[in-house]
């Protein structure tokens, strides 16, 4: 069974958020997205704490094609340090995994 | 503490994916889960990119239930190749992970 | 490249949620956190499965400011036994890495 990643990212708009997601898809650097939102994100900006609403772009792709997904988000990405974070994947349906490497192929 | 796993899979109501949710907490195959949504899923069909809206459903369980939950959802999904993704769990709150392992016993 | 962690919480209002993201980022127990929901969350509840309305708040922290993140939710949130699952972070862009661990320093 391929291993398997879920990344993640963050970025400021839903249209930007499905830019992002429908592009991986086009350049076969992710076999599925997912888009969901808004979301409060809170961080620390000029001492204070902030916020303000984003979306979140959930992919699913091979270990093997992450340095692809990174390196288009990083190209991609309206953000100069984008949120880029990849969890592993402890166990997976193989039938489901076989079919993320094959759309990533 | 006993290793839990955090799994995902995503269907196309919410219906659905509340249906999936009480089935997992009532055949003890899951101590909780959380039914969000709805989220856009890009995806390659028929040689073009599409989207849909679908619903996440995410699962608390230990690693030692974790074949018994896949066996639920293969059974009671609509998907013929559902997503299936568990992730594993790093640091966690020991009582929340004595917790989970006593409602799936 | 610094070890992140992803760390998740629930909790049963929009208000608390935020208040639980806001006050992280305050201490330097996580450098950004992000606020979603409502989602609907599923368990058993004297003998029976019983659902309710959920936030999630989603924590970005280095692995060695786990504890004291950990010590804070302990601290702050309303619940007895709160859910507090730290999922690994198998790949990362390098700079935001950096970047989590900076703000938390």
């Amino acid at each position: 069974m391929p291993e398997i990643l879920t990344v993640v990212t963050t970025i400021d708009s839903e249209e930007r958020a499905r830019a992002l997601a429908a592009g991986a898809i086009e350049r076969r650097v992710a076999a599925c997205a997912q888009v969901g939102g808004p979301v409060r994100s809170f961080f620390r900006w000029e001492g204070a704490v902030q916020s303000e609403d984003e979306w979140q772009v959930q992919f699913k792709t091979p270990a093997a094609r992450y340095d692809a997904l990174e390196a288009y988000l990083h190209e991609a990405h309206a953000y100069e340090v984008p949120e880029i974070l990849a969890a592993p994947v402890a166990r997976a349906s193989a039938a489901y995994a076989e079919w993320v490497a094959e759309e990533t192929a």
